[in-house]
């Protein structure tokens, strides 16, 4: 059985184009390039991971169905919007296969095309009727945008797991985090299940990026749709490499790439082959389940049905996908 | 008497350094460079007309003084983080004669900042705690970027009053209207008296954009802080412009300006010279004043205080100022 036909996802499968519909409506109060560009964003596809978080969150809880689907259109039109300025920030040419909007527009236009994405979110969000959701919202795209420029003005030579830690909590786990808090909270949740939540969606966003930074490692370049080793050529140390570190304090490779030939293709090549041959993709597997066990620790209180389950394969799947 | 001493400046003098305050607060939250960007943004000045609309309706309807506080720091929020994105995306190097973001940081940390700063407006916006306040701020920001984004794909050689008005309500009107409206919301007044302040903020932003683009052919290089006849060496077709083009449909510096010849200085020199013999900068101002009597007609079923009294003084500064 292929992971893409689990059961949580049969469960929103149905729901997933009302998503979309929902991102994709009002086109008659926005310049029809705005129109374009929401529908070449959305044509790159992706496993709607942050929706379906959503969907299933609100839906184990129970709650009004509409609201539901425009609170997840809400939280992956606040992803899709960071993905425009990310990819016009890194210079990034394809996303998923897909020319960036920066690959085909000017820089102008893709900076005031996230800026409306980045609205449209929070007009989205407005319908949950909830100050808190959209007060999360705001707070979780400051988070985002405050990790990033922790990155532009980042010393090098530096890196430690709790470093690390704080980058993929920003990059990442921080809008998962939001995902199941909003749909909780669309759920009328008391505040234990509000948090509980929150940290179910914490826990497996920060396992999402610690396989997606594993896969940057051990996936073959045309599934990954980028070079193997490309946050290393970037400068990125992430868990495996940190996991190497850790077992071999003394790898002049390492030494090098953190003083001054940060991102030398050849030593790059050297250390991708080592951490492969090294137990430390192992180590950082075994994190990532951790994280995945206490996401599914926090539903414990959560109602026994359909929804939960799924939740908890929807964690499960994080740490089998693409391995 | 300088108009910037008019009695309405002192009712909210002692209230808007609350409102920088407030703007300025949380920076533990955040990278010092933020800190940095926000006390520079900050340090360029400016009336404070925005916040100033928010604190004298909310006052005049009589609401919690700390939520206006925090209300009108949105307001100013989102206004300047519209201007970080906005000179990015012209190239400007200066602004009310302090050098922009964009002249000093990297394109990357520019477009964070910004999208920091929306964030940081909408986290603001939600102390007034009105999903409908925030919502507004969104639809707002939405007309703002849309407004933007047409001008990038606007037809050279197409100018109407219609397109005009459309353009300054995007750029300017759209945001003196949601200043006034919050203001009225935090204030817990009717759908009326809503819909009126609303009207109110909207009419007296057209009359500030009318008369921002007369200075522009009649304001002094060195008051103006950019040439004089900026806006049609841009190709743009402000209502002085449009004015004398309507008395004058022959004229063929005009036709060159539209036809292929947009921003050539020699024919913006003999424009603006022929713009300001004409009547042309009579009749701008004339539209101007009537958006202010419109304005002030909209106060009408507002309580009468000193508030009121301010509101209608600030409606009417805007026309006289710097004249």
């Amino acid at each position: 059985m292929k992971p893409t036909t689990a059961t949580f996802f049969d469960l929103v499968r149905s729901q997933i184009p009302l998503v979309e519909a929902r991102m994709r409506s009002a086109p008659d109060r926005h310049h029809p390039q705005l129109s374009l560009a929401i529908d070449h964003l959305l044509a790159s596809g992706g496993k709607r991971l942050r929706p379906t978080l959503t969907l299933l969150t609100a839906r184990m809880l129970g709650t009004d169905e509409d609201k539901a689907i425009g609170l997840a259109a809400a939280i992956e039109m606040l992803h899709t919007a960071t993905l425009v300025h990310d990819d016009l920030i890194d210079g990034a040419l394809l996303r998923r296969g897909i020319p960036t909007l920066n690959a085909q527009w000017s820089p102008a236009a893709t900076v005031l095309t996230g800026d409306f994405l980045f609205a449209r979110a929070a007009e989205l969000a407005s319908q949950a009727d909830s100050v808190r959701v959209m007060r999360a919202f705001a707070q979780t795209l400051m988070t985002i945008v405050n990790g990033e420029i922790n990155q532009l003005f980042v010393s090098r030579g530096q890196v430690s797991r709790e470093d690390y830690y704080r980058r993929i909590y920003a990059k990442t786990a921080s809008l998962f985090a939001v995902a199941a808090e909003a749909g909780a909270l669309l759920g009328h949740a008391g505040e234990e299940a509000v948090a509980a939540m929150r940290r179910f969606g914490h826990e497996v966003g920060m396992a999402f990026q610690i396989v997606d930074d594993v896969l940057d490692f051990t996936s073959e370049e045309m599934r990954l749709g980028k070079p193997v080793g490309s946050d290393l050529r970037q400068g990125l140390f992430t868990l495996p490499a940190l996991c190497y570190l850790e077992q071999n304090p003394e790898d002049r490779d390492i030494s090098s790439l953190l003083n001054g030939r940060a991102g030398d293709p050849e030593i790059v090549g050297r250390v991708v082959r080592a951490v492969k041959g090294s137990g430390a993709v192992e180590a950082a597997l075994a994190e990532a389940r951790a994280y995945v066990a206490r996401a599914q620790a926090a539903l414990a209180s959560m109602p026994d049905n359909v929804y939960r389950q799924s939740l908890s394969e929807l964690a499960e799947y994080l740490v089998i996908r693409n391995l």
